[in-house]
């Protein structure tokens, strides 16, 4: 490619990626490793390196033998993760997203990187490339890879709290996109919310419901929060871009704290395996931690998932029984007013004391 | 306690629990085979089933040995899932849960436990138990057992939009139940949001962000999705009940696939297992699946975690070029555009075009 027109299919063409240097927890060590392994995993890889020429010292790539491919393109500024991200990019002509994106657009590049500011990122890339047509903002999109099969969830994190008609933009370009890179033809849209019956959550996705219905997409209604790492229920799942992030992070940290979990037991045990691991892992169990507590009122009421098996419902029994013993309630009454005398008192304060009567 | 006065830790006094026995997805059989379970795991808890006499036929609990700690509560009506909870419960005074609420206002219960909908459970628990005092909403509450120590995280599902004062009351509560629940002396409080930099987030972050901090407790400011199930940042984690619900179900899927994964590939080979488990799990593994694209742009823009690895950093860029190179950009022009013509045009559409200018 490296700028020509782009074929439809081409797994074995040449392709430039323009790499920002700069941002990111531990730039530019990481980026420059990173540039190290992708280039020696593609032969048809080339990248392009964007940031000051002092940072590209070869010596840290290590990598002579994938030298001809990789390429620098000075860019001194840099847009921090605290700064404005638009005024941030107007005002630096020569930041590295902004390269990146000229590259880009110029057709010197196929794609560009970057690991910093995504607000930058995303500014940068929507100043210099423009949008497509039919979608007012872009959002950030990832392909979960579900226990059956793909699912595409979007926004993860570009619009924190998009309108109702902003989110049915996203269902379409999920469909599409679901349709064009995972070539599933007629792709299930689903509205991420709490619960499957229709008006469940808020007003927005009331709203966003009514819109998705009326799409040309096939709109298979609610999802809930374990239907993105399960699969099976849609192909495509529509959120705001808050929601997506903090869902997108949690389902990443369950899987480190299991994975290693799993690899440290397996390390130290080898053979025996099987009840090693699980019982390494039982205490994480949502079985085993089942039933919430429902909190504020005055008394002990543990809530569990309409969907308790036996086992769950156990758990939340002993949950209460145990909630009752340790002598919770009590102590949270007094907990809570001893942090509550410390308040003060104040118009403005976050304790407006509504007590509801009996 | 049985209704008696409640010591502030007796773990071996008769303790007894209201269950209701309809709602949830398998009710009442997943109810009462949980039921047995917990009876039979502790000689000193004592049930109250609520439910229609002729569902809790004792053939279905098959544990004549601890039939004379289970007692019948006749209730005959349940609020449906797909029913208004506050108008359901006002209007059954012979719910289930308002039955069970009224066992613990009365000290005939010690605590209650529903799977039904919690909506109702909600509305029966605060119209007849009460707030405590400092409270204005409920939430739901429950410990996440992270990798580093629990996290106490709240609101998992009561309320789908707090205003920020709802959100410090949570707070408080939250770092209460921490003390009292956990030992924990000075719990340190984080707010759930998209980054850690102070303001991210929406508004309701940002308003909630500066109560916090005037609240006496040991705010430790903005923490993130992966924070939860990893643990180490912040004791208790406030948020709203929508994304809670959605974070927390996210988490529980991951786990329930990765485990599921795991156990398979234990069962199958035995004895090399490490090399295994880590094959069958990679494809879920977060570091490989790095990157989000940025959908919507009219150019290929792929976005890293700040903290990304050089392995990641590497994924990315493989990304990146797939997706040149499966042609997914123009692609993805066509199936939008189709998908747009079918759109029809309106006034009301959910796609207005509003291209921004090169």
């Amino acid at each position: 490619m490296l700028g020509g027109p782009r074929p439809e299919h081409a797994r074995d063409v040449p392709t430039r990626v323009a790499v920002d240097l700069l941002g990111g927890d531990s730039a530019p060590d990481a980026v420059l490793a990173g540039v190290a392994i992708a280039l020696r995993r593609d032969a048809n890889l080339h990248v392009d390196l964007i940031g000051p020429p002092h940072l590209t010292q070869l010596s840290q790539l290590g990598a002579e033998d994938v030298a001809e491919r990789r390429r620098v393109v000075p860019a001194s500024q840099v847009v921090a993760m605290d700064e404005d991200p638009i005024l941030g990019v107007r005002g630096k002509p020569d930041a590295t997203v902004g390269v990146a994106a000229r590259l880009v657009r110029d057709g010197a590049a196929d794609a560009m990187v970057s690991i910093g500011s995504t607000g930058a990122a995303m500014a940068a890339a929507v100043f210099t490339l423009g949008m497509l047509d039919g979608l007012s903002r872009a959002a950030l999109l990832v392909t979960v890879p579900a226990a059956q099969g793909p699912v595409v969830l979007l926004d993860v994190g570009a619009n924190v709290a998009p309108a109702a008609d902003l989110l049915a933009q996203h269902a379409l370009a999920g469909a599409a996109y679901a349709q064009v890179r995972h070539g599933i033809r007629d792709p299930r849209v689903g509205l991420l919310t709490v619960g499957e019956e229709v008006g469940k959550g808020d007003r927005v996705r009331r709203k966003t419901g009514a819109l998705l219905a009326a799409l040309p997409v096939s709109f298979i209604g609610n999802v809930e929060g374990d239907d993105v790492p399960r699969g099976g229920a849609a192909d495509v799942v529509v959120t705001d871009g808050f929601t997506g992030n903090i869902l997108l992070k949690g389902m990443e940290g369950t899987y480190a704290v299991l994975s290693t979990l799993v690899a440290q037991e397996l390390a130290r045990h080898g053979e025996p395996a099987r009840q090693a691991v699980a019982a390494a892992t039982a205490h994480l169990h949502p079985e085993r931690n089942a039933g919430a507590l429902l909190i504020g009122v005055d008394g002990v009421v543990v809530v569990g998932h309409g969907a308790s098996s036996a086992g769950a419902v156990a758990a939340c029994i002993a949950q209460a029984a145990t909630v009752v013993r340790d002598g919770v309630l009590p102590g949270l009454r007094q907990a809570l007013g001893t942090l509550l005398l410390r308040c003060g008192p104040g118009p403005s304060g976050p304790v407006p004391v509504s007590r509801v009567a009996r």
